[in-house]
């Protein structure tokens, strides 16, 4: 079977590029089924954690939780968050789909919907009874990024909310402030190219007081996974369930590699491909990027406007061993992303943007 | 790094001996990184369920859902199924902890609760307002595990109440006749030899059924992981969330490997390994089983009642290459654990009891 040795789609993406060396070295060591009660596990937990703390910068009065997927992290969050009501921003599909967790799950959710491509103004009403504000950082459907300091905007201006921040697909690149925000997520398989089925939780003590409120007044928040639960646990560097013992250990190593790397380099790395790429659309006949304010145009997960051209485009792509992502849901016909993730080197990104400057 | 060559520990237990190779086979496939919403994503889905229907003779009126873990099962079945109160049969850890997530959930949650290594008898009282009864197959931690017509016999007598059976540490052991329950699920850690990271859910159509209801009621049944998305989902050989797809490339290599052999095979070479083991401890001056009604004493993970000679046994197992699994809990210091799974050989518990005689 043969796949394209490039994979530019945006999740799960192309592995990085240490991680079957990971797999091997985790059989040798007996990983694959190792007691989450060992104490190989816990320093294997711990080397996650720390590693994570290290290559993010997230200072110890935030949390770091294991959960299945980023989506579980939605619906936990609502759970153990939010007694009456939630606020979101949204502009695609993953950040409509928290609005509407919060929605089935019985909550008062209200939204600020702009159209997919576009950002938001910073004179937005919120609400004055959300208990819970989510952004979406990078919306993986359509290439639109928030700026930082337009997040923590919304932390000052509303301090009694607890701002929650979806960085799915652009984790490892930000270097957030976490003191101005309460709660960020992410899952493995994009920015960190790893194998997916692992969800990663970080909050602070506000969001962990919360949680105990609403437990408190009798309200469910949950069993095993609720905020309580995975921190108790936690404080012994262990999960509450049998967890994905392979894909925590496989995170650290990456993360361990990641940071012998430095997360510097790969921030300005992230910038200089997500540059050339956007230089070449901003020059192109054909192309031109679909979200057109230069302010929140994503650097990690780049949405190209193809138009008619977009299956010809393509399949040229995939014979010179690059798979670029679809558009995302109806704007599969016309629209192709390209994710740029720190497995994807800057020859990959050469290599692409020759290729679509002569389409 | 050295570990023992086999792994008796009940969970995660040793490898099924094909994962490595088809570990290896999933990265030259490009597996680890493959779009859950691929069509080569929705043959795996299809591939692994056919197969589990296969291999457990599970009927076509049952539907087959993937999560993280049981744990997570215990959790959605309580959320999905029942809308005042369950009922539990508890006689060890992990049937308590199934109770005690009901009652997490604000569920009325009652039991029949015996001391651990103990069965039940046929004659217990069930409340009639139970909407779900819970029962533990194998109890993990105690060697337990339940007749099959001693769970029938609980549908036949309670026909209102949905049945639900947690196979975790049985399967793909018992022959269950899936008619005379409602729901039965396990974890791919324990007989099928797998990486831990998923949990696997069979229910029939009268669980949908409840869960629907309890939705039309306005009820919270969860959200991505609730019974009508999964079933939405799984129609077209998909999941909610982006899930552990390499753990259900595994499971359905593994279980192809497994019906290859045959479940009939498994099934026979189980019962004669058990023989074993059990056969050994009748005899022996020191050690005995810790179950003693032999109606209850479980094929797939035997409990031994080790006393003072506990840490001695597991000293002199190890160096043999044998690492056995401590007894559960407060256990730990006077009994141990012995799983006797598809991928333990007849050689292993030859060697097994070999030793043992001579200690």
């Amino acid at each position: 079977m043969s796949y394209p040795k490039i994979n530019f789609t945006p999740g799960p993406s192309q592995l990085y590029f240490t991680v079957e060396d990971h797999m091997k070295q985790a059989f040798r060591d007996g990983i694959p089924s190792l007691s989450h009660r060992s104490k190989k596990f816990e320093k294997i937990f711990a080397d996650a954690v720390n590693g994570l703390r290290e290559l993010l910068n997230v200072p110890s009065s935030y949390h770091i939780y294991f959960t299945g997927s980023a989506t579980e992290i939605w619906e936990r969050a609502i759970e153990n968050l939010v007694e009456e009501s939630s606020f979101h921003l949204v502009n695609g599909s993953f950040s409509k789909r928290f609005f509407e967790i919060s929605a089935q799950l019985g909550k008062k959710a209200t939204k600020h919907e702009v159209s997919a491509g576009e950002g938001f103004s910073n004179s937005l009403d919120v609400p004055s009874t959300a208990e819970l504000i989510a952004v979406t950082h990078n919306e993986t459907s359509s290439g639109v990024s928030l700026p930082l300091d337009f997040i923590y905007d919304f932390k000052k201006k509303h301090p009694k909310a607890l701002l929650v921040v979806d960085a799915v697909s652009s984790l490892p690149y930000p270097d957030f402030d976490y003191s101005k925000l309460d709660s960020v997520f992410f899952s493995v398989q994009k920015g960190f190219g790893l194998p997916a089925g692992l969800g990663v939780w970080m909050v602070n003590d506000k969001c962990l007081a919360k949680a105990e409120q609403l437990l408190a007044k009798g309200r469910s928040i949950g069993s095993y996974h609720n905020l309580p639960s995975l921190h108790a646990h936690s404080l012994k560097n262990q999960t509450p369930e049998t967890p994905n013992v392979l894909g925590i250990y496989l995170l650290g190593s990456v993360v361990s590699d990641m940071l012998r790397h430095s997360a510097h380099k790969i921030r300005k790395e992230t910038e200089y491909k997500s540059f050339l790429l956007y230089n070449t659309l901003n020059k192109h006949p054909h192309l031109k990027p679909f979200v057109k304010d230069e302010r929140f145009q994503s650097r990690t997960v780049i949405v190209v406007e193809s138009g008619e051209r977009t299956e010809k485009i393509t399949t040229s792509l995939i014979e010179k061993g690059m798979q670029p992502g679809d558009g995302y849901g109806a704007a599969k016909k016309h629209q192709l992303r390209f994710a740029n993730f720190p497995t994807h080197a800057k020859e990959h990104f050469e290599l692409l943007v020759d290729s679509l400057e002569s389409m």
